[in-house]
């Protein structure tokens, strides 16, 4: 059996770009193709020069798709933007992962409230498996389309899923304040990622009202059984990648750290990319990988449990988490392409 | 009438070189002497070359303190050590700025508690005025002995005080989430600053037992008349000045943004170094000054209040609020030598 | 005798703001006016939140200039544009700074072949002084028209003057390689400045053609009184602010370090300024203030001459230096205005 | 056949680290020892927790150094130390790869000159080979003792020896301007490398004595068949990794980019880890790999040559560099294990 053929829409940002620093080196599949509107008939490579003599695939508009089999096809697009080419592809061959924001939403009305515009193709929500590998591993098997996670909420429900599977914690509100590298507002060049108004700074963004908030909301209702209250603060660290993720909340009954941290054990049990530390972590301890490091603990002088979790936001916050999805679906080791080793320092 | 005859006992650190940067261009004092018992004999521009051409005043031991005829003394010695010189100078003439953290708590048993060394001077402890200007400005103003708040109790306390102060939050437990520059963790090079492990990297410490927690809420106790209990989690900033504050509260009565921003506006009506915000402050807009910006909000679907506050810490948190504690005691503008301009970017 | 009235035409740059930040604490000048075309009617801390309460000017447009009476127009303006208001405003009462690139070189042939292109007012570059006090001081007395150097040729510059005027180096070629702070290129958001782009990461550009070249290269030769032939390349730094060159030339007889440093001693006695330095600066000796840090070397092993020379950009490289040209230009102390300690750290 | 059996002697530093990394996904060895003296007992990843549950290797003492059956041994340890277990291992079956300074020099007396230290083992110089395999890549592949490069004489002689061999460059003086990462200092805490000392700052060191310089010079003498002059100077980058080395040297006679250009593809034709750029590259465009980014231009207006070298100074140059040696030496393909893409950003 030949190697799995692999499409990627939209090459220009962050994370067409791991997706490609991924799958190069995967033993499993190929790039059959990459598509840019704005860039097409150039080289990966003259987009992303660092990749020259690694990556130096032709990119093709997207319209020309139909010429290669493809057995999945990544979506490296903006919301509002991506499910367009997810209806647009409806009835091809091949499966789907859209790493935007369109199709992770219980609804349409939902999406519209929070993102503010219309969604073009309820259909696919209804379709769409919610791609965390820890939480629904065997509906990601059989999906078609997968809605990766955004990146906030991987780090957050990552953290909070023990906690709220086991009825640990009281519900509304919880508190997480997350912080995060650069990357994660995208290549183009915007006063809010301008060098001089992150190098030496730092401030909170979106509060109250930021999307990935009802995401992560949204799921930890599925995750407790019950309605949850997340306030969601997202802050801007000088740093590249990587999201550090600071968790707050009341527990519901008599706890202790000890007790907390089997519960993380039994439930991460057979999840590879999940470490729990006897540390509180830092981002460097996984950038450049699919990691994502917990640690959970219990303060007896206020009867507060706290868990910090980390992730690199364009790995196991995006391309990475999308390789494992991946695998998954191909039927391949949940691993395999994904042993990538922390770049500290 | 002369000028003032300043004291600044401890030189190497940055808080000493911040005291001098400040009062070199104070219109109403002199710095008559600066001690060190490591560079005695050297200049102060030896061990600070940067400050070559504007501070080359010989550093003497404080053996020699009682050659010079001094008003005041700002003591820029780490905790433990500061104490034991509070003791020494106890019957000298002329006033004390303590910049360490041996004099700030209610008790020397919760000293002990907390900082786990003995108390050499609980005498000092009753004496002591905490010197935050926007609360205590009238006991400051007759003090002998000021105790200079920690850095992260400020950016704290002044965040929570109008609320404390008009009792508008639930106090157990008030969540304060706080990121710091490195500068905090002092100029001694040590693993935690280690260029390489701070850069491009972001972690919490200190959980659950980071002295200034109990610093915030002995404060908060003060202040709101009842007892606090204070979530403090310090993270550590690849930047080198700064705090951000976080703080999560519940509101006790029904409230909305704009009654809580007038609260804010009336409490600080004549501090001249509060600016309140209409937007989330960054770091970066305080940067070399004595500022501290507030911004406050309340988020109706979860009812919750939330506070930013940001303050340099080595200024508003250390060297600066110093000076305007002294401006006061001396009985001059609070703002005197303090038109400091942020350096941004 | 009232304050100097003050205009600043260009307000959205970090030049504009460097000149807000320094006028607004000179004793002796007050700001009248500052403009804008595309935010008139806003606040100046609209445009720059962090000076919030210190400079809460109203900007207006240029054409209302006739409304104010000025004493002197500091020009904060990109070149191309800045040449067409020396132009517009060449009977004008007030004395005029320009801190564009537009009349720094010798002719408009030489521009328009360095810039690309044409010079729309070739009268105002006869008329124009080169604004270099340290050089020029006496012409930059008597002038009208200042043409305030550029960030780079102000460091190279200020390194060389004592070697060529005392004919002390071979002059072709001398080696000039640079490193700045991304400020210099702008406050515009571009790929360049973009954080990822620049964050951890370190480049040369301009590499043969940066038009700086042209601009040392043209004062080289008026201070050596011979032709010299400059080999200058700019590197972009990780940093928001500062310029360190290494300078590198073959000296014409025997010399040794101790002569050297006596040739650098006597050329900049009267320099405030300048400080030579008994080991090589660093870019954050100087940050924040109008200081330009020298230290000049020989290696006995290779035969030459190394000097280090460090700046901050924004401000011996930009407004600094304009407001010790308007000093000198008022017959105030030079110095007014400007004694600004170093942000360190 | 089975997997080569690998000891790393030293596991705390930066080295160590890097070369479990990179071994770690190696196909064709295994690590069978990594030793340190002052954390035996405990895991690889308790020294760098980033590596938990990728390498928990128990360290062991170097003692027990023959109860292993070994192929190769890293020395991944400091100059001075390294040749006393060099002269130690002299008699032992394993190739020995040392990546301190201790045997890259042409004499012990040009060590004990440049070093200031007496040699221990001269007789380990004459053995030793340089292994810098796109120059030495025959000696390398029959050496049992290598002398792992400098990291800024890895990314000069690259940038140099094109034109050092086809004799283009004039030679006294060559001009090597390097501007280097944090990492280049080690892992251990110094005032050198104190976050604030670094962040936001650079500056030049070492001038005119830096070790390197002889290295860089010995290796230049070499492949120029004459004697060179190196004019070194290195500079502190505030990045963790990276060097970039900027030359500057006289043509011999008339030339041109083009011909300069297929010069060095035609030095280069075999070296798979020298990648010609059309641009100046960037230092992360190599971070995390084994490359060596090359651009080479001639300026007609001055008649200089310019070179501009990349590399990431922990992997090409140190670890990397080290594996493709034992690659070679094995006779394994010289880039197994080493297929590493670029984190960028």
């Amino acid at each position: 059996m030949g190697k799995k053929k692999i499409g990627i829409i939209g090459a220009t940002g962050y994370t067409g770009s791991e997706l490609v620093r991924i799958l190069t080196n995967h033993p499993e599949v190929e790039i059959s193709l990459i598509t840019s509107e704005s860039r097409a008939g150039e080289l990966f490579s003259d987009v992303h020069p660092f990749l020259q003599g690694i990556a130096d695939q032709k990119l093709v508009s997207v319209d020309r798709i139909d010429e290669f089999e493809l057995d999945l096809v990544f979506l490296a697009l903006p919301h509002g933007i991506s499910m367009d080419f997810v209806k647009r592809f409806k009835d091809k061959n091949f499966k789907i992962i859209d790493l935007s924001g369109d199709f992770r939403l219980s609804s349409s009305e939902v999406y519209e409230e929070w993102y503010q515009i219309d969604h073009l193709y309820p259909e696919g929500i209804k379709q769409a498996v919610f791609g965390s590998p820890e939480l629904f591993y065997d509906d990601i098997k059989n999906a078609r389309l997968i809605a990766n996670p955004g990146c906030f909420p991987t780090s957050a429900i990552l953290g909070l899923a023990p906690l709220l599977s086991a009825k640990l914690i009281e519900t509304e509100p919880i508190i997480i304040d997350s912080k995060t590298g650069v990357t994660g507002a995208g290549i183009k060049a915007k006063t809010v990622n301008l060098y001089s108004n992150v190098n030496d700074n730092f401030k909170a963004y979106g509060l109250k009202n930021h999307r990935h908030t009802i995401e992560i909301q949204g799921i930890s209702d599925r995750i407790a059984g019950q309605n949850t209250l997340i306030q969601f603060t997202p802050h801007l660290l000088p740093v590249d990648r990587g999201i550090l993720t600071t968790i707050y909340a009341r527990p519901t009954g008599e706890t202790d750290e000890i007790s907390l941290r089997k519960e993380y054990e039994k439930f991460y049990a057979n999840a590879p990319f999940v470490r729990l530390r006897k540390q509180a972590p830092a981002i460097k301890d996984v950038r450049g990988t699919n990691y994502c490091d917990l640690f959970v603990t219990y303060d007896a002088r206020t009867n507060m449990v706290i868990v910090i979790s980390v992730i690199d936001n364009l790995i196991k916050g995006a391309a990475g988490q999308a390789v494992q999805n991946m695998n998954i679906m191909f039927g391949l080791d949940e691993t395999s392409g994904l042993n990538l080793i922390p770049l500290n320092p």
